[in-house]
């Protein structure tokens, strides 16, 4: 009997090509794809809820695969954990309606972005954080915010050359709060078009520093322009923190 | 005319053999009198305040060195993070009286040691956090750390074979927070006998997790006898956090 199998899964993404496959580096796919056949002895399709990209890492990645392993679900995770990474770890899995599909049946996504903003850079957080030392002001940040909440096409805030059919996205939530040293942006959105947080952080951190007035987030966005956002902030302060369904 | 420079340090220890050099791994202190030769052409020698064991991380190393360099002391950081891994950072430089050592003018010391407190492992934080798996009674650890604080002789946590002439030191802090999955342990003392934190983590875990009563910590400070503590906590999870003069 073939049976669903979801998994929600943690990684550090500095040293994979992101979730899917790029040239040559191993993506964390694969790595998850190959872990389940050392285990069930079965070749299978993982299919993951969000694409990241190179160097962006997941607290809450969901992947589902279908298998006819009757291995309790209980021990899926230390089992696949024993053949992956240690930048890899299986958190949890659960077995699910078969007609569950981890891109499919998502209902909403929380992406959360990391600077660190002080003077010196830093050893212990140089993969988990973007480095900003020009102080941030919260206080325009906060005010930039609101224009992005809310069903928008984001045409202005998606990578170059990318060709979703739509671009229209409902972000039901934008923050930013600062604890010490960390400035923390979260995003939750029914779906995110590729590079669209690195724009809007881009974005906003010229908000931040002063270069752009907090009004400019808004007029960016109405351009539904992508030449006029960004720069893309880099992909080592994103993080794929939950997937909802 | 000599200058004395004091240095603030941030390291992620993963990689190092600790602050000293020990067999064949780079230590950070070599890496750092590397960079500094780069820069003044001189072959100095640096005082640490503190000599973290392999694997064991540093918010806020001090050293310092001594210079014939003119180089502006605002410009130090640059000049030498410009020479060094991204896994040493040259947080703050600062010029200080000649009598300046960050060995023995030292008069206090934290140390931060992390623990990840949840059923499943963290690719995020494998290097960064000892893992727990089994809840840890937060009010068991409450009632066993004031029997630390003090003035007493820490024999019992203290390596095996190491030679300290004085094994009394005075712990001034000794705190636990929990913060979602994660549990916090910071020790704040006049000195630290070698692996004393990790022991003493070691000890807390076994109460923590009802292997051991509370009152049985202060059993073993008073035995004065190493055998009876630890295991001695792993150093990932390990950070010297401040050194006070």
């Amino acid at each position: 009997m073939t049976r669903n199998i979801r998994l929600t899964i943690e990684y550090d993404g500095t040293d994979f090509s992101g979730w899917q496959r790029l040239r040559r580096r191993p993506s964390v796919q694969e790595e998850i794809e190959r872990a389940i056949r050392a285990v069930t002895r079965e070749s299978v399709h993982l299919i993951g809820a969000g694409r990241t990209d190179a160097g962006v890492h997941a607290l809450g990645q969901v992947a589902n695969f279908r298998t006819a392993s009757r291995l309790p679900v209980e021990r899926i995770p230390p089992a696949l954990n024993h053949h992956l990474p240690p930048t890899i770890r299986i958190l949890e899995a659960a077995e699910v309606d078969l007609a569950f599909h981890a891109r499919y049946s998502a209902l909403g996504r929380t992406y959360r972005y990391a600077v660190l903003n002080r003077p010196a850079p830093s050893a212990i957080l140089r993969n988990h954080a973007h480095h900003v030392p020009q102080p941030l002001a919260l206080d325009a940040l906060a005010e930039a915010l609101p224009a992005l909440q809310g069903r928008h096409a984001f045409t202005s805030f998606r990578a170059t050359g990318s060709r979703e059919r739509s671009t229209v996205c409902t972000l039901r939530r934008a923050e930013v709060v600062r604890s010490g040293d960390i400035v923390i942006f979260t995003f939750e959105a029914d779906r995110f078009l590729r590079h669209m947080v690195r724009l809007m952080v881009g974005t906003l951190l010229r908000v931040g520093t002063g270069k752009l007035p907090p009004q400019a987030v808004a007029e960016i966005l109405a351009a539904e322009d992508n030449a006029r956002a960004g720069p893309r902030a880099p992909a080592r302060g994103l993080f794929l923190v939950r997937v909802d369904y």
